[in-house]
């Protein structure tokens, strides 16, 4: 736990800064034997870049990924996978206005306590810029997920106040990115993109909420005690950049019902066990029970605004601090393939983990 | 990640199952030279012990531990600390009726599947009965704790619909045991108790949420990335028997506010920088930056109920399942002192931790 | 790392010092369904157990182990299994001697120094005592082995300068425990045996070698690059007390020899591919290869003599100390069932590893 | 531990095949606040490097490391940091004499049964290419080493059947990189470098022994029973591509000597304690007690030499493999710097860890 690996089998250990030359990683742990299909890989990192829609930051970045090992003849060969994705949008800006000075709800702040220094530019370590590596080995996971037919599908449910209000059992997930929003439902996006656009010029921010639902689960995901399936899905969660809360299954609104309201009944049809509701959230005892896993992650708005706020620098006097450049009104849309990729880091490190539960 | 231990340099290894000869563990990483209160750690089993009011089951169960090693004259000694409860409340029960059948809402099929068979007896290690080993580390890290300064208190904050609306900076914690059902307002106190008490003649069961807050701890706690100090006890308190759910500071009602509304806005007072508001629950950039850390807890009802449950057996068969004994129509006082263990072992692994940020 | 735990999926964390109220641990990872012969894993142990033969040293200690957990009906269930080996032989005895005071070539100047402190009664956590833990995990291991068909056999090859001069295929390693010094070759062995009475009436200990030798062991075990298969046999080797030395296949031999000579040519025999020779030890490229792995311990003699040693206190004063009780003149007859214990963690955790290296 | 990280907070998790698009590799757990010297990093590479005597290969590769995180302004920030070196010298081959045979005593029959493929260019992951990793974390753990004052020289001792017979405290190993060969003795080095000529011209090869000497390292190094200072130097040896052997201290050779011989008396001088003699190679107990460190490390011949010898093929038929290319007829002089590099990454890791020992 030195903060930038994640995983037990399957490992991503990343690295990079937002304004250094490159961000990258080492994928270890994949299994041999993996065909990778590049150009999804690519697709992927593409669902995450900026200046992919007018409701997302308009900088351009190219966020190409260059593998430079592990894969032979476009097949996994049991090595780590290394890979560096290039930072193309390094204008040598003028960052005075944040070097000595720490931005409100940023890591300015306790990065220079903790560490003694910190690379200032664009936010170094600290930016969600880093959540382009996750990407990439997230999508090597789901192409072992893909072998399995596990799906995992998260949308952007809740913007502000505008929520959707009906489960996922009722949406068509193949719908999620038809829309800038990435929210299924076309009535419900349409406000959420109108009141982003309000928010923006606002030159504010604003949070909302993710749900990821993963069908086709393997009963048997999760280790008994401190290593729950749910444990660790809400750790990964709840590492990704401006997350501040995580509920699986009924979640919060658990407290709401009595035990005899919320428990589960077991049924069985051709030998097949499966549960009448799943308020459980396809977890039970830590373990998967083959119901569909979905859980909702909360993201706050993000902490940079094109506004004035008060602040003080490093010597403790008063300052003002205004955003610069071009960012993320909402980050909802783009953090979508990231909740998706990190449930599927922690999905295959679990059937990894599987295979040795019994003898 | 095989589950059964936690932390990276102050951990726990734990064993045992609810009903087989003994729990216990292993610390690992205690630092030497820290004295041993044995009564405060016998204390701290004691408020999560069965049997201790007329809300919470009423099973007896001395819970009284035993150090084996690591501690010599009263004084860590830098080794492994081992200890044993042994469990006292053995009576050879008949347990067909759960022996064959899956439990709503429990693990009991699960465990079945993953692993092709069981130990059925109260649940075995999925029975919640494996926190004492949690609260025995918990209570030698919160020695640890107590040599910073650095408190950690948690409390009953909802159950069931009643709710304690006010913050933790109006509630007097020192009051949270003044009552049985932990909640530091003497007032919400008696409602809860009532209400509990109406719902375990139902021979039902209730949830609620637990708050907890921990002050005066250090800037610079917690990890970049992926261990960042809330990703972290999230995963902690996610792994404890029937939570569903955790957020941080301002958590899930952050969704509600724009980012002008919900930064922090730095300010200083004699050379110590602070926030002015405290939306980010003593954490940014996944770091502590000296502010109370707060966040919530929610529990689901305990999934034993005394009544009738459509269930299936192992063959698919459709089974009523009724529980037995004395079981907690509510768990959450109980709960409290694990909440707080669980948090205390994160926080001391990530003091050690921060003994290495600088060269 | 924090030095009392071993292995990544099948894992062993021990306690426990010399002289307090018991030994113990817990072993994490062991895959559900393996039936426990409970006479085994005490046989192994007693094949350590003091006082076995006039050339060991004559404590008497039961060494009987207990488990806690994680055995349900005589068969694993996947969950930790707790264990602990009551210290009988724990007389108040006079430990001023050695209590401000640093025995030559043991552990207690260092221990003092990093932690400040120590428990001095019998040499506390350094005293091999502690190895009896790893016999019991050993021996669960050995029976996940047995399964495979895989065998661990050790043997000593050497005592001072008496030499087993037969390469292990030539010996009937069945016979090992035939005789006390646990030497194949009977007549060797009496030499040893002879020698090692000598040793003891000058009140002073000799070291040797132990060989160990594992059959049929698959292709494909070991990591590459950092977790070699002999690189982590070699790792747990050297953390046995006493030893100075470990050498794989050809070992310090290879020096003497040139590629041409000391390559193992391949060549196939219905099928199956084999080397010619096998001074690769098993192992190429730090994966196994199904040949026998066979790998050299050196153990020096026991630090404990009974003869008067210069040597200091705490205050750096001149003192003179000088072995107290029973002490063995030499250690490798008990270090065998020790040796192959480390071995067989190693190969099981290699075994489930190897769960994983393909899609 | 899936084989491509090594280190508990200072880790290195390498990446890269011997003819991919480059090496490099993620090091994490580096403190914040560590001046780094390119030259100096560069400049190890460069003892590594192919090509830079006549007794080594003449392969030409830059071996040009390029860091691409974590250090900022020239000092490291804390965050992992990211390098690669890229592979220059990748002509398209022809590998058709190795793609389907196995070479004797190489890791291409172990790769292909383990993984089902490999990446047979060079020998791919197994090449010892990959050591160039180690040599720039190993030169960023000397930078830290430095600042303690703490020295890692490790030197050619023996080369085939020519021995340096000095101890080390008799040699001037500051002359170390005066000759090609590496041995700070001048007349054995000439003597070394002929026979290596010698063996070179047989198209054959030779290994040897290297020895490796820390000085200055403060008492407290290392962690009990598992992890105890030499264990994981010679794992760390031990994964080094073609070693065979390791020996702390009088290793092997203290089969020789009787306790009373062996046993390092304690003697003080000005309240600081040391020992008479250093038999126990700077490590009591499995940690430092201040006196030298040294140690032994035992070289194979390198597998890969220039004469035609029997193998198989993937079928099980017989093929002749003969080296092509440029070889090194020994590699030890090359291996000089890699093991002083893994002996820095253990030395900075447990100073890190002992930290943490006291509270």
């Amino acid at each position: 736990m030195a903060g930038n690996t994640f995983g037990t089998l399957f490992k991503l250990s990343s690295f990079g800064e937002s304004h250094g030359p490159a961000l990258g990683g080492v994928i270890d742990g994949c299994p041999a034997g993996l065909k990778i299909d590049l150009d999804f890989v690519q697709s992927e990192l593409n669902r995450r870049k900026p200046g992919q829609s007018h409701i997302t930051t308009q900088r351009k970045e190219g966020d190409v990924v260059e593998f430079l090992s592990g894969i032979f003849e476009g097949v996994t060969t049991g090595m780590p996978i290394g890979f560096v994705i290039k930072n193309e949008d390094q204008k040598s800006k003028d960052y005075s206005h944040i070097k000595d000075s720490f931005r409100p709800s940023h890591a300015d702040f306790t990065y220079e306590e903790k560490y003694g220094l910190r690379d200032y530019r664009g936010g170094g370590r600290s930016s969600a810029r880093e959540t382009a590596c996750r990407i990439v080995a997230g999508a090597i996971a789901k192409l072992i997920l893909k072998e399995k037919n596990i799906t995992v599908n998260a949308f952007v449910s809740q913007v502000g106040k505008i929520k959707l209000d009906r489960s996922f059992e009722e949406l068509d997930l193949s719908k999620t990115d038809n829309n800038v929003v990435r929210c299924p439902d076309e009535k419900v996006a349409e406000q959420m993109i109108t009141y982003i656009e309000e928010i923006k010029k606002q030159g504010d921010t604003i949070g909302g909420v993710i749900q990821c639902v993963i069908k086709n689960t393997p009963i048997g995901l999760g280790e008994p005690v401190f290593d729950k399936l749910h444990a660790v899905l809400g750790h990964a969660m709840l590492s990704i950049n401006a997350v501040k809360g995580f509920e699986i299954g009924s979640g919060f609104d658990s407290i709401h019902y009595k035990g005899s309201e919320l428990n589960d009944e077991f049924t069985s049809s051709d030998k097949k066990i499966s549960t009448k509701t799943n308020n459980s959230g396809g977890i039970q005892g830590g373990i998967s029970n083959g119901m569909p896993i979905y859980f909702n992650v909360a993201f706050k708005p993000v902490a940079t605004i094109m506004q004035k706020q008060n602040s003080v620098n490093k010597l403790g006097e008063e300052v003002i601090v205004e955003g610069k450049g071009r960012h993320d009104p909402c980050v909802l849309p783009r953090a979508v393939p990231i909740v998706e990729s990190m449930a599927a880091l922690v999905l295959v490190d679990f059937l990894l983990l599987a295979r040795c539960s019994r003898i």
